[in-house]
């Protein structure tokens, strides 16, 4: 079968390799309909994460289930799921808790022996834990949507909750790549009365309007947070998001936060220096966040999904065959797309 | 009349100053009885956070009130008082939200133009709103409890708060200060299971225990962790106070937290190196706090003063006459004392 392979910086492929196979009594193999690139896959594509040897990438999925392990309960082979970008037991106390990224055995694909999701099939550890069965009233439409809840859409909501956003809060979000756009959807969803998004490019402004953003400031550094001050009468952010992951965006999330409000940062944090916590110190500014539990979402948020209360599709601008992941991942890294589903 | 002026590092004195005045019609003067000497105060002492020639110190104080200004209506003349370590207006968005800290009209005792509490007298700004009556039951058995509601335990308490302590927690509190010591009361009148105090000096170790401390951990460092991880089964904590404020203890307040913990941090980071966040993304470890806004937490502190359900009143180790005080802060300064309790 085939599956995308990271060579080296720049150098992605389709590559021909193994197709996959039940392992472990509590595997599926997923013959995958639906992948796409995530803004935290150019981190090694750009070699700034960079990584040893060649090997699969790509941690976003949906599939229909062709085989299930043994041990497999809850799934049949024809079975629609959505996977979370990281996988857990769904047994461990950490999972019990809701933290499936801090699973004690679970893991992230694409990693060591862990197939990567932009692929044409996928073997799918601890199956019954993590995947996620796509109701049958779910169309083709929504397919997208559904595929958003594999990464973006959980881990803007986990910024949203992360920074504690309330009801009729003013919420800025820092980033509008997929994740920064899924903060503002999140934020409406959680009743936000007033979204700030930090946006220069047009067509990302359209899609966070679309989500709910009330007010759009294109203004970096000091000049974004005076925009920030007069949009809101010195009020300030009950709630910032943070979705980038650089010092700059940390810097000017801690900037626009009003005193005793929370940044929840979701941004991979791949170049961020460290902190000066002094500022933060006397405002009460905290922060909170970190890689997205998302397969804690996926069941409210499929949920709004199915009854068409959210749509986080429009982060998809561009849809590619398989076949052209390279040039997926060339629109993406020259910011030419917001996000690029890949259909195998 | 007779109060304390830092003259420089080191140099610490009982100075003739001149007596205070109604100068704003929302001030009071307050008769100092009890006065004390923070861990804070040690760092212009000690020269690290240096201040620009002479001046008053002190922010932590009880009295009787001597005379109002005429918008002064909640107070009267023989009105015992204690006021917060931080003073604000009462009025403004902060104050009214409960974060006096953050007041637009507020400040701090012994800053520039601002009377300091270890003194014999005191100006009171904003009188009705800082100064909270001690009510008549309250006998002088427990004036040293009630002065404590100035700053540390409700210091301790914020601590507390933005770690999200909860009934039946594991908490660890990182410093044996004064104010670490009331962070382990804190947790434990918010119902904590397992608290485990962080102390190598029998004096303060004993202190904890009296507080709810169940467990003792005298290393430091990674030994520290290594413990907290064995004490816990590898649980760790689930909330973490950081009350001293240097970069070391900052790293073991963040290694002994469980994924998904928050540090509520109040220590004073007066030397806290920037922070490296990306261990902390990982492991959705988050970092609230700050000055503590303690006006907010003095009614119902001092509900359990005077009940006798909550006794801060130990962290005083060390009673002097207010003309000894160059000698109570050698005494903090050499932690001969946990802290130093000033009689006027």
């Amino acid at each position: 079968m085939k599956a995308t392979q990271l060579h080296a910086p720049g150098d992605i492929r389709l590559d021909e390799v193994p197709d996959p196979a039940i392992k472990e009594a509590t595997d599926a193999v997923v013959r995958v309909t639906h992948t796409c690139i995530c803004g935290s896959d150019l981190w090694p594509y750009r070699g700034i994460a960079p990584r040893e040897g060649v090997g699969r990438i790509g941690h976003e999925y949906v599939g229909v289930v062709e085989e299930v392990g043994s041990a497999v309960t809850t799934l049949k082979p024809g079975d629609r799921v959505v996977a979370p970008f990281a996988f857990g037991d769904g047994t461990c106390d950490y999972c019990a808790q809701g933290l499936w990224t801090s699973c004690r055995n679970g893991g992230y694909w694409g990693s060591d022996g862990v197939d990567g999701g932009q692929g044409e099939r996928i073997r799918s550890p601890f199956a019954d834990a993590n995947l996620v069965r796509i109701p049958d009233e779910v169309g083709e439409d929504k397919m997208a949507a559904v595929l958003a809840l594999s990464d973006v859409m959980g881990t803007g909501h986990h910024a949203a909750l992360a920074a504690g956003v309330k009801p009729g809060d003013t919420v800025v979000v820092v980033g509008d790549g997929a994740v920064g756009l899924c903060g503002v959807l999140a934020a409406h969803r959680l009743g936000a009365e007033r979204i700030i998004a930090m946006s220069r490019h047009a067509s990302r402004q359209a899609v966070a309007t679309k989500f709910g953003a009330t007010d759009i400031v294109a203004e970096r550094g000091k000049e974004a947070t005076a925009r920030v001050r007069e949009l809101t009468s010195d009020h300030m952010a009950d709630a910032v998001l943070e979705c980038v992951g650089t010092a700059e965006a940390m810097t000017t999330a801690f900037k626009v936060a009003r005193d005793g409000a929370t940044v929840g940062y979701v941004g991979v944090p791949a170049q961020v220096e460290p902190i000066d916590i002094r500022p933060l110190f006397g405002r009460n500014v905290g922060l909170r966040g970190g890689v997205a539990p998302v397969r804690s979402y996926i069941p409210e948020l499929m949920a709004d999904v199915v009854s068409g209360r959210i749509d986080p599709s429009p982060v998809f601008d561009l849809e590619l065959p398989l076949a052209e992941v390279a040039e997926g991942y060339r629109a993406m890294d020259e910011r030419r797309a917001i996000k690029v589903l890949l259909r195998p």
